[in-house]
């Protein structure tokens, strides 16, 4: 469903199921798109003429602020709707609100979604010469923030197969910790360490070909990358869950701990990071953090994504 | 008030008293700026420099949304004014908030208001340099809604004199209805008809030149064109009206009913539709349906009129 | 902090500690940009592939407007930052934010905030690529809006030496009296005096070398320029001040209190105005008024003021 007939990427919903070369191939485009800052910015006028439609149906502003920057680095006209003020908020259906939007002659939607299957449903009955992008669906996919946490890692790793990447956390509810075990395993990562309490640990992930503890300090040891997952408060079922002081007791990446994965393992974290619950501030801040990266490659990944999306169209006369 | 000297538009507050040529000239320049869902967009840059400004005191996703992407098609720069949050929130009065709008150099508002005289009184009371278009105001007229459907119905059907047009559900309540009524009578048509309870018809329309029906089986029988009304419930002081449902059974479009109408009818909706309401999915999603195009449509007509407005005054060296 | 070791404008917090002939510059650089309205834009890119961002921790729908139209007539890209929306909201610190939004490459915050220091501190631990302008902060300053009434002046009076300056309202709570204050004696006008009751004046204000007044007729006696506050009701213990009739009835514009300044007084207000409160529509709409002006010119010294900033950046290289 997301690929074209000859191979191209027609939506972007998960990583799963994605071939290794058209990982390969986000990553290589990224790379060039990417803007350090303080250094000129990239611009790349791929999508002239298209429209963007921003639709979030739950709020994320870091994510719809990097799809923002990056349609309008593309050159795209970007529409964020107002979702919440909309036909859609006053009952009108999902497939009414996207016949609309199409009939307005738009080139892409970015979907954020508080329901899993909301961005393939649309990808499935949209019009086809429209392009979808999944900006994170429930627990299920958040398949562009994979991506530029597989750039991050490729720009400090290189090669994905010697590697040793532990994820530390709420994997339970994380669509982030799925996505990347799926790109990991895609680009034949090492070693994949899933560090949770039981709790939030999802059922049966062995299955994935990840090995999973309890202990963080047996996870940790000798990893080159440390991913830590954002706590989600508000997705927890508190009552079977350990307090925040609890966590970060027994989960926490402190100093000392982080000195058991190589000496120069990445550290890494989605964002926003709660400081002093899954992370101390001496290690989000410090020399081996690539947080901030990880943002600057969110817009180059997203411009990436986009220009292929719609690109895949273009080369097949649809467009 | 609505035309310069020598007879251009100036504004476009409603249809009411405008020439059938205009409407004619309308109708020709959307033509040519109709994008068709999945071709290459239609962009011109008649608006270049200048600023456009979205004043939307009452919500409407669809509508605004459609306008700023005929701004950003004709190159203009928009701003959507937040008037919610705005100073005109806390107590500024219209002309104050007109003022200080006209003072940052705009070129044109874009208005929705609650109360019908709001955009006569901006269009009164702005600098003369600034084009007013109405985007929907109280019951009394929603006039690129009313051109959107002529240029539907004229893509369909050509000439408007032979033409039968029912226009089914909650006439009182409707600026829509209105500005199309105003729209028909001055292109022509060759029959007008309402049909709606009672309760939903207002008081001496026959005066408009009208034909009334509160049975929708005779009203609809022969005509070529159904346009269809969104309920409005939140209009309605319910006490005296039908439910829902009766609504539904008395006046609800059904395949049934459109099988009395001409075989090659069409179906029109300004949506968002309210399937089972006032049409049945089937009909709403079948082969004589518009609804969709008419969407398509309305960027086109508000490019046209958006550039005529401002085309008015570049020629009499006004801008 | 605000200037480069050549002299440049780095930020632009505060005009307190500015030379004189910066703000002249700023004033000479605005008076190029100035649209007036109903004439051709001025549009300058000198901005294009900059990303400005607009950070109101505080609503502010006028100001946010004048920096959206001034960035995008120099051709920036602009990101609204729906703040209220934002990580900041759910917790996350400023200085995280800050770091987060440099990381997706931006050139410019444009910050409204409700904390005197905010602006200050986002621009000391900023990226040192990023320009930071303050677009009002707590009580502290609004300079934006001081070199816009300095502006004003000029156009009207020419040479700032010989003028008299009466800034008649709620000096105590006002950051734009504030930044006047400090424009002006930097300017070398002549006498700036002070108009408010006790409790709405500041303590040992006198120190700045202004004279005060708590009569309205004394101090307006003479004065060139008149220019009046607006009232801040959200931001006054009310229990120590008059009521608004009590205020209007001692210190509101009226015709008549005008007549006591010279006869070619202008009369400003930073808006939005609260008629009867603190001006007579008469006067507010008067010959003498300057307050629409006062808009129209600021935009133009926000495009001059962004220009500046990011300017001080490329030709030190750092762009």
């Amino acid at each position: 469903m997301q690929l074209t007939a000859d191979g191209k990427l027609k939506h972007f919903l998960t990583v799963e199921g994605l071939p290794p070369l058209l990982l390969e191939e986000i990553l290589d485009r990224a790379e060039q798109f990417v803007s350090l800052p303080g250094k000129k910015q990239v611009q790349a006028p791929l999508l002239r003429g298209k429209t963007v439609m921003n639709l979030f149906f739950e709020n994320s502003t870091r994510t719809r602020t990097t799809f923002e920057l990056a349609a309008k680095r593309l050159s795209a006209d970007l529409i964020n709707l107002d979702i919440r003020n909309s036909a859609t908020a006053k009952g009108e259906s999902l497939l009414d609100t996207i016949r609309n939007l199409e009939a307005m002659n738009c080139d892409m939607f970015v979907v954020r979604h508080q329901s899993s299957s909301a961005p393939h449903f649309i990808a499935k009955y949209c019009a086809p010469h429209i392009g979808v992008i999944n900006a994170g669906d429930g627990r299920h996919a958040h398949p562009t923030q994979a991506m530029l946490d597989m750039l991050t890692i490729r720009q400090h790793k290189g090669e994905f197969t010697p590697l040793k990447v532990a994820i530390v956390g709420d994997i339970k509810h994380s669509r982030v910790a799925r996505s990347q075990i799926h790109a990991l395993t895609t680009l034949c990562a090492g070693e994949i360490r899933l560090i949770a309490p039981k709790t939030l640990m999802p059922d049966r992930i062995e299955e994935m070909g990840v090995s999973t503890f309890t202990n963080i300090e047996k996870g940790i040891k000798g990893v080159d990358v440390v991913i830590m997952l954002r706590l989600q408060h508000e997705r927890m079922n508190t009552a079977l869950l350990p307090s925040v002081r609890e966590f970060y007791a027994r989960y926490g990446l402190t100093e000392e701990r982080l000195n058991l994965a190589k000496p120069d393992a990445i550290v890494m974290h989605p964002g926003p990071v709660n400081r002093g619950v899954e992370i101390d501030s001496r290690v989000a801040d410090g020399p081996q953090s690539v947080i901030l990266q990880q943002v600057t490659n969110g817009v180059a990944v997203r411009m990436a994504v986009m220009s292929m999306v719609l690109g895949s169209r273009a080369e097949s006369g649809g467009v």
